[in-house]
């Protein structure tokens, strides 16, 4: 491992985090079912396929436009669950909370969870709480894992991905890590930005009903719909290009990335999905997304091509094109 | 709820962990299968009955006699589906670690979960990374959720429990709790303290497999053997009455407990399992327990009695009886 000490980087969901976990928990936990980088592992039980996820929260704030630690704990793992086209059913909630945490926000938080889970059928079903001493945590941390099933004629895989596939993102990119940066840094631009957390199983489920072949589905959470693209290529014999001006950027993200830097092809999404579907089927499936409020604004934003292999190319407004790699550092620690 | 903050002791497992639950995890996940007060939630998955579990490990410090929060971190989650009749199968890990924490423990830690699980058939199949700032956790917190299989025929529950049915301890009790404390405190007792942390699933299995009339088990982990029998007559129409002199405990822990005044009774175990057994078997399974070297000084310690029902009471050594109740308050916070 290149370093001696864990950075915030090891946690951006980018680079130091695939070196962490292929350096590191993939050849010491080595099976066939692990999905560090994948999304929730497959399990065969007895027949049946289930899909197993988890993921922590440490999202700063607790509370932000358009969410809230719950909200986001619970979304996260069922989206976890929905992309790799698994029915999500059951979830487990672990709180290790600070010393003096506010117990009405606990309460608040815990609500916002029940609401979240209430029309997407998913149940809480086990949990486990730890207090730690003041100083010890940053208020409270959530970890959640996920059980879903996958049902039978559904099996998304980056090995049937093929030339001339189309790349679909559900929505406008960048609205939660600006939300939460924008609520950390007390920046008042609260009233355009919001997060898009949300759980995306029935938005999905639509579309896997549709029999549209889709090919592999993700989430763009941390390190943003460029990393995400490029976990899709990475080592694999094709590469994909997008057009900078078919992807929807809300307005006020748009505005705050340009005033401070920030690219929102790296920005954390907590209620998209990046969806890869067969040429033929791809205009069905972006009209389908359409109809549903969390993915009015989806878009066929690229496709799958030949060279380079293994690549991300953005052909940029003005007509260049240049390659998108994944996210180096951390842009904005604990997103999520 | 009666506190405005959360405190220590809402962590202990005790009694204000059980309010917790009970006024606020309960009513709002409200759901048949929720376990938040069991050690694992049965969930019926197309006929299969599976075992689903979660825990938080934020243990002080890392590295204990007999262990480190790595090895705690798979045994735990382990045993709380073995006490459930479940085979364990699958594990995730979700890593929450402070930015700047040492590699080289990480890796430490990471290879202990790895040499923990190497015996029991467990796999961790899925897994997430999580850093925050310096100050923003205390080095690692390791959170862990468990997926098993419960055979057929498997059926533990408090409602099969009657009177006459025998306790069993399976070994010493309030070795991890001391072990812990020990270093934690560096009292210099650590030569002959140890964590009795261990995955116990191989045993357990030998002895469901023996026919006996198993009717119910549980790892007295957070508030010790004391906690846990509260917990299994709690509401219930029967009582628990134990023996003060059958209860094993390790000649240090007892020394340990005598000059700092804790009660053995109330210290976190976890390589140990409490089993209520029919009065027939219990000699037998007693026997079995003993051929294992994590058992080898399993005892009947007392037997279930119809009155004070919903108690449990202690016969000591000078032959009084006294009530004990669940742990108040929380004596060692960060034990697991």
């Amino acid at each position: 491992m290149k370093h001696k000490n864990i950075t915030l980087a090891h946690g951006s969901g980018g680079k130091l985090t695939h070196e962490l976990v292929r350096k590191l928990f993939l050849p010491c936990f080595n099976n066939t079912a692990l999905s560090f980088l994948g999304d929730s592992a497959i399990l065969n039980i007895n027949g049946t396929k289930l899909a197993f996820t988890t993921d922590s929260y440490v999202v700063k704030p607790l509370f932000f436009p358009g969410g809230d630690i719950g909200r986001l704990a619970v979304s996260g793992t069922i989206n976890d669950l929905a992309v790799v086209g698994a029915e999500p059913m059951f979830l487990s909630a672990g709180f290790i909370i600070e010393e003096g945490f506010d117990m009405a926000l606990l309460e608040k938080i815990v609500k916002s969870m029940k609401e979240t889970i209430s029309f997407t059928g998913v149940d809480i079903v086990t949990g486990d709480t730890k207090v730690v001493e003041r100083g010890g945590a940053d208020g409270l941390y959530i970890n959640t894992c996920g059980i879903g099933i996958v049902n039978d004629g559904i099996n998304l895989s980056t090995s049937s991905i093929e030339t001339g596939d189309k790349i679909i993102i559900s929505g406008t990119i960048g609205d939660h890590g600006m939300a939460v940066l924008s609520e950390r840094e007390s920046l008042g631009f609260t009233p355009s930005i919001k997060s898009d957390c949300a759980p995306l199983s029935g938005m999905i489920k639509k579309i896997l009903a549709s029999g549209a072949h889709i090919k592999f589905m993700r989430d763009p959470t941390r390190g943003g719909l460029a990393t995400t693209l490029n976990e899709i290529v990475n080592t694999q014999k094709y590469g994909i290009v997008i057009e900078e001006q078919a992807i929807p950027v809300n307005d006020g993200v748009r505005a705050l990335c340009e005033i401070l830097g920030y690219d929102p092809l790296y920005i954390a999404n907590e209620g998209k999905v990046v969806i890869v579907v067969s040429a033929h089927d791809a205009v069905k499936v972006c009209n389908i997304l359409k109809e549903d409020s969390l993915s009015k604004d989806a878009a066929i934003i690229g496709e799958v091509i030949p060279e380079p292999a293994g690549k991300v190319c953005l052909k940029t407004v003005i007509g260049g094109t240049r390659i998108i790699d994944m996210l180096v550092g951390d842009q904005l620690p604990r997103i999520c």
